[in-house]
């Protein structure tokens, strides 16, 4: 560079990026770590196995972790600087500050899963305050984790930008998730049926939403290995019912396949 | 200055102060502002009567406001900037966030005041995103306030650090508060048994907690105009029971001096 206003562009473009995670990085998170490389001087990339947005009975515990093939995946895909801090360091004893959200934390995986969303909500306001980002980057599988992060983000004023990134897939459909590790020979197989559904609805031709969660329902019916455990057509702007004036739905759903919970969902226009 | 360290010393010194008042400045907030003024080099106060920390039936419409002089006095004390926003500025629709402090905010005043730690916690973690300060400085008098503030940072790692203040008195004893406005002027003389119980027993030679209590509770059951809601002795540094270790001891009360509600404390040491 040899101009001075191309220098001062330059150093403006000072933005920190930060991915969080839980590790075992699959393409979806590199997916975000490539894409906060694009648009930030340095990016940061966090992994942690948040304890409290897990439930009794959950898989924190068995929850998959390979912290030095972590490393390199992402430090590969552009992370300037991992941060891995141990339980003991974000929640010494005596923490008791919880974030919540009132209503939208209630829904969908949040109904499902009591609590969680106030774990996700709790470590993310620390994370933000810890690294300080200009942006932050999450994916669109979980959904309803990135409306939520991004409503206590407006809400609190964190002066923080949430870009998220598509859903990224396997060659078959199958969202990537580090809960696919979980998954034995014929299970992987028959997961492919949760994309399948979810397309085929969207595909289908209608928007109302009993049509939509009425297809992919009987889709999976027919899916011995698969336990389907709620599919829902909401508001993709509320996570609200839909109504008149929805412009985009939100279908979304868990489902067991053999003992591994996985969720899914993908969004249509209305 | 003519020294390149001597500038780089000023220059570094750029921390941000933050002083969050309700506003109806008195000389407790003021002093806030002055010692922020000492140690910063710019000075933020915030005026908002927060409607999410008064309970349903409380002074929130009625709190005295009075900006053009708040505006004066704050300058006049060395704030460089205001910040006093609309409600709908703070809680747009839609909001919905609380930040929370299991335990911690259930005793003492909120045990009185459902909610009203929710409230206070909620719109400082807004504050503290938007202003950004490094140094955040709040009174003594509102002793429990003050603590949950500083859980919610380190639990939440904001980087501001609370600089806790004296309370400022009145010459007869009683402490600053914007709701002394509210006293007549039977009552405002009624109201200096509130710091004199207070002192006495402090300076009654035990620190037993029931004993300091009972002098308390003796002191002020003699005067007619005045209802104890409660008086408490609790270890300074948890809240929780008076115990073998606790170092310091915060006596602290609510009581009704005709309809107002006043609080104060003092800290003694076991």
């Amino acid at each position: 560079m040899r101009g001075a206003e191309e220098m001062r562009a330059f150093v403006a473009r000072r933005a920190f990026g930060l991915v969080p995670t839980m590790g075992y990085l699959h393409e979806g998170h590199l997916s975000l770590v490539r894409r906060a490389r694009e648009e930030c001087a340095a990016v940061v990339v966090s992994i942690f196995v948040n304890p409290l947005q897990f439930g009794p009975g959950e898989d924190f515990g068995r929850y998959p972790r390979d912290p030095k093939r972590d490393a390199a995946l992402a430090k590969e895909a552009g992370a300037d600087a991992l941060f891995m801090p141990e339980v003991v360091e974000l929640y010494p004893e005596g923490f008791a500050t919880e974030v919540r959200l009132r209503g939208v934390e209630d829904v969908l995986e949040g109904a499902a899963r009591p609590g969680h969303f106030a774990g996700v909500a709790t470590v993310l306001a620390k994370l933000l305050n810890i690294v300080g980002p200009e942006r932050m980057y999450m994916g669109q599988k979980d959904a309803q984790q990135a409306f939520l992060v991004g409503h206590m983000i407006r809400d609190l004023n964190f002066p923080t930008r949430l870009v998220v990134c598509p859903t990224v897939r396997e060659p078959d459909g199958l969202a990537m998730s580090s809960r696919n590790a979980y998954l034995g020979e014929e299970e992987r197989i028959a997961a492919t049926a949760i994309p399948r559904a979810l397309f085929a609805a969207r595909d289908a031709g209608s928007t109302e939403p009993e049509a939509l969660e009425e297809t992919v329902r009987e889709a999976l019916t027919s899916e011995p290995l698969i336990a389907l455990e709620y599919v829902s057509a909401n508001d993709a702007a509320t996570l609200g019912p839909v109504e008149p004036k929805t412009g985009e739905i939100l279908l979304s759903l868990a489902a067991r396949v053999g003992k591994t919970r996985l969720i899914d969902n993908v969004v249509t226009k209305r």
